[in-house]
């Protein structure tokens, strides 16, 4: 049996005229039953490459079952598609075919013009939940972002988690509102022109909730990961295991109408086989798109500074639309007064933020003194192919304190920060709650029931921090009230500070949506000139005729600078340090004959050519 | 400091005006000392990215020294180039610039015309020596093979090893002749027309006199070899131990003169690095091409089927020249009778063998049984990128007892086999001893001075021996009667039988290079049928209006065939059934007018259409 394009193959599963079916890998076993409702035993029927099969199950949508292993204990379905009562009960049947989509007419919003709010299901609504998301569509649609991604739905312990504990990867959380929910939320979506892009984990499994051993060898001894034991994508009987990826792939796109994937952290995916598992999950994808017509992305998060990744299949490459830079993130933090320790030591500020407008990769070659060795090569990929941002779920909720950048830098740099990333040649994305300044940190919780693992968390994070020499004590990721106070507070977007600075993070997208020389991805019409001695970059990008001189001061004081460019006649078109947001209004209406220009403190200016 | 093309810039080196230099690696230590001759002590200084260095050093070649690291006890260099006096021992400094080369006329062989001959130094002769191999130039010369591949010759314990226990990859094996011998050796070659080929192994280090972890990271805990901990390739520091093995491969080139590499079981080199190991290899092979003139190979062994370690650099590949393809043999020993345990249990014979002469990996794509996985993918690569044999040291040495093809099929079938290598589109390669049916068996053998490492070498040869349920008692590793068991008995070549063979294998390869149908690696023109049932294959072959018909009979009885084309006059230009060669006489002359032809038992024969 292979993997179908057209419908799910493995775990329970309805026809549209309500047949059930189940499929189990375990491979090398003896006897493999379904336990349906706690008192029924269905055996399965071995089929090739260790499947086991029963079609015509006497199952029904919302019953219980569990799998029984060579006659040990019943265990949940690895491929469940909800565990209503947590990691370790009995999985429960769903038809993901009953929901009514109304997004026929939808067409994914072309990637060159995603604007990316990345959200936690958890925390960004009181709710904590899809319809909870739901419910703050409007909102994002007047701030003007064009993509959510939601961080990873898949079931995990408890009700806390940012979602990469996950143990069952085709179960959408049933706190956030299960399968149906998560349906329901892109369905929205898509009425109100947002796309929607999802955040898996094919790196590794939560280390509670899973029983994956039992069933077969899903993960392999000859690679180790920094989250443990790494999924077999290459060794003997991988076939399962990538397959068993590849069709949750095709679950998101075809049966919730998900737009693009976030694959979490893929230079973890060790993979020597001739063909690397992201290459099929593209080859299966492109499959899908021909089927149904629409288009999916695929993007990245990869700190390897290969292109490999994404370059074309006939150049070799794994063909995924887009990555994630953080070195764009290092560059900037460093340059807005992030201290250079731990990961950030490698990163030198202003021209390195310089070099990461102009060639995406920072460390594209030369030696990483962080890395012990060089690193990374050059790529001449569009600009569409990079995601950059000022914050993330991980450059927030990583600090032991979790701080947002808003605790962290003045009011003027939150707003040169938003605008570093939105002139930027690249996908700008930017984190729940950074648009208005929100003040709750974003922690690090979690919720497992297993005390040792408890434990064992506490201490990791503790270990983590010690790199960055961090002061003080981490809040306990295990408390509810941690994640309490990771919460949004919506009521700030009225008041002031919080109010002006959404309407700057509105204004600034919105320009970049309007002006040519702005919202296109050509790395090719742009150059950066870097003042290092006064922390200024110079970006000019331009596009059939228009063009656009991004002037950006990251020292606290005022700052001339000249030599610009003087064939043209350039007019402001937006400065931060307007008194609309705040600023102290000394904003600069035109460049003078002799090229310079005065910039605020802490300010970006957009001057236009038209 | 960089790796540079010209010279050898790590360990001891000295300058044409006979200045001696010194460069250790040894990233993050306090001290390095150099100890020359037992007495004097050298501090060197340190350098960027964990160089030691010393200019002008008092030492002169053939004086002894050892490195000190941070106070420690003396150690051999890990690039030294001698140890005469064991693994354990001091280092000797060797001038590698003072051989009188007089091969400056000499071009490479093109690769297309490699028939390659596998030795094993110190088994080829009664020597056991470079200066032995000279000796038997002109006979190989006679026999018409255009390269020899000499087995690894960096230095191991003891004078009794095939080469892949090596611990010191700059350092030529001394019982075998040293620097100064390989290099007459390689000259000597040159003067006959004959390419070298070395085989060389950085996948792994040997487990006795392995002194590295002293020095520096040069081991990584990421991956797992077959063999041991893994070279370091990809994680920090790396960059020491990537430089260390490119030296190693520019050394060969430029100071022996060496035409091609044969880079061991490279599918163990373990990089996810943006450019991996043999991709930087080869840029700095190309270099080194471009700056002297010359021409150099690099061959591979590998096992993943997997196009990108051929593939072109705009392909997203590593370009190598060419690879062994052991499916090939695997094939076509399982078609002459080979019992299918073990990796044979993936092979059904002639189905299999004719799909290696099609498509060069067997398995490109679909299920193995052996591996429970899917494997391989497709190769358009030319044939010249493709190395076949129908024995070599591994697949004879393995064998819990050794045996050459010639003590396990018939006289007729060693003709068979050593025709289908020689007709295929591939680049041919005999084991020594093969073309006169060598009766000694070729052992495994080592002479380590480590007894627990001795026993695990027994215990592990066993253990590997079970897969393929042989009986009987392995021969001692350890034992030197092994080695001198394992040597060849040139005596035979003049004997009954054996003569025959050889001269079998003489004129089958002078056709091969004469005929304009095989001396090409054109995979297009070219077609197979394969009778299953008779176990028959029919390849035809053809170039520029030549055309040749080579018809095996795999089976112990005369065969018939039918269906052959008659749309030209055919002419048997050569059967292995000839009573020249001992065989029973019942050659075909011609292809009858309905095209069919009876063929001998376990026979090749070659139809011309000129």
């Amino acid at each position: 049996m292979d993997i179908q394009i057209d419908k799910r193959t493995i775990g329970v599963n309805f026809t549209r005229d309500g047949k059930a079916s189940a499929c189990v890998w375990a491979p090398e076993k003896q006897r493999v039953t379904l336990l349906v409702n706690r008192k029924d035993k269905v055996p399965l029927q071995p089929d090739e490459f260790g499947y086991w099969k029963s079609e015509a199950l006497a199952i029904k949508p919302d019953d219980k079952y569990q799998i029984i292993i060579d006659d040990r204990d019943p265990l949940p379905d690895p491929a469940s598609l909800s565990q209503l009562d947590g990691v370790h009960e009995a999985s429960r049947a769903v038809d993901l075919g009953k929901f009514q989509w109304t997004d026929k007419d939808w067409n994914n919003v072309p990637l060159k013009d995603y604007i990316i709010y990345e959200l936690h299901t958890g925390t960004f609504t009181e709710e904590g939940t899809f319809a909870g998301i739901e419910s703050r569509l409007d909102y994002l649609v007047g701030l003007g972002v064009t993509a959510i991604e939601i961080m990873p739905v898949s079931r995990f312990p408890g009700g806390r988690n940012w979602g990469y504990d996950g143990v069952y990867p085709f179960a959408v959380q049933d706190t956030y509102g299960g399968a149906e929910g998560l349906q329901r939320l892109v369905n929205s979506c898509h009425a109100k022109g947002i796309a929607v892009i999802l955040d898996v984990v094919y790196n590794h499994m939560g280390p509670e909730g899973n029983y994956l051993d039992a069933f077969g060898p899903y993960f392999t001894d000859k690679y180790k990961t920094p989250w443990g034991r790494a999924l077999n994508f290459d060794d003997a009987w991988c076939d399962g295991v990538r397959r068993f990826f590849i069709e949750n792939v095709l679950m998101w796109f075809r049966d919730f109408h998900i737009d693009a994937l976030r694959m979490d952290a893929v230079h973890a995916i060790k993979d020597f086989s001739s063909k690397h598992l992201l290459r099929e999950i593209r080859e299966y994808t492109d499959a899908l798109m021909a089927a149904t017509g629409r288009t999916y992305y695929l993007t990245i998060e990869c700190d390897l500074n290969d292109t490999r990744f994404l370059d074309d299949m006939q150049e070799g490459g794994f063909a995924m639309d887009a990555q994630w830079i953080d070195e764009f993130h290092h560059s900037l933090r460093v340059t807005a007064g992030e201290e250079r320790s731990g990961y950030y030591s490698d990163f030198e500020g202003i021209a390195h933020l310089a070099k990461a407008y102009k060639d995406a990769y920072v460390y594209n070659g030369q030696y990483s003194p962080h890395r012990h060795r060089k690193f990374g090569m050059p790529t001449s990929n569009p600009g569409e192919q990079f995601i950059v941002f000022s914050q993330n779920h991980d450059q927030v909720g990583n600090r032991m304190l979790g701080e947002r950048t808003s605790e962290l830098v003045s009011f003027e740099m939150q707003k040169l920060m938003a605008g570093s990333v939105l002139v930027s040649p690249y996908l700008p994305m930017l984190f729940m709650g950074e648009e208005y300044g929100e003040t709750n940190r974003f922690q690090y919780f979690i919720s497992h029931t297993d005390k040792e693992l408890v434990e064992a968390v506490r201490k990791g994070r503790k270990a983590e921090f010690e790199a960055f020499h961090a002061k003080g004590e981490a809040p306990d990721p295990q408390s509810e009230e941690t994640f309490r106070n990771s919460a949004l507070q919506w009521e700030l977007t009225e008041s002031e500070g919080h109010r002006e600075l959404l309407d700057f993070y509105r204004t600034m997208i919105a320009l970049r949506k309007s002006h040519p020389a702005l919202s296109n991805t050509n790395r090719n019409n742009l150059d950066v000139i870097c003042d290092e001695d006064k922390n200024i970059i110079v970006l000019r990008r331009w596009e059939r005729g228009h063009q656009v001189l991004c002037l950006m001061n990251y020292a606290p004081e005022a700052n001339s600078v000249s030599g610009l460019p003087v064939d043209t006649s350039w007019h402001c078109i937006l400065c931060s340090a307007d008194r609309r947001w705040l600023g102290n209004g000394e904003v600069p209406q035109t460049i003078g004959p002799d090229g310079s220009v005065q910039l605020p403190p802490e300010s970006i200016t957009i001057f236009s050519n038209r």
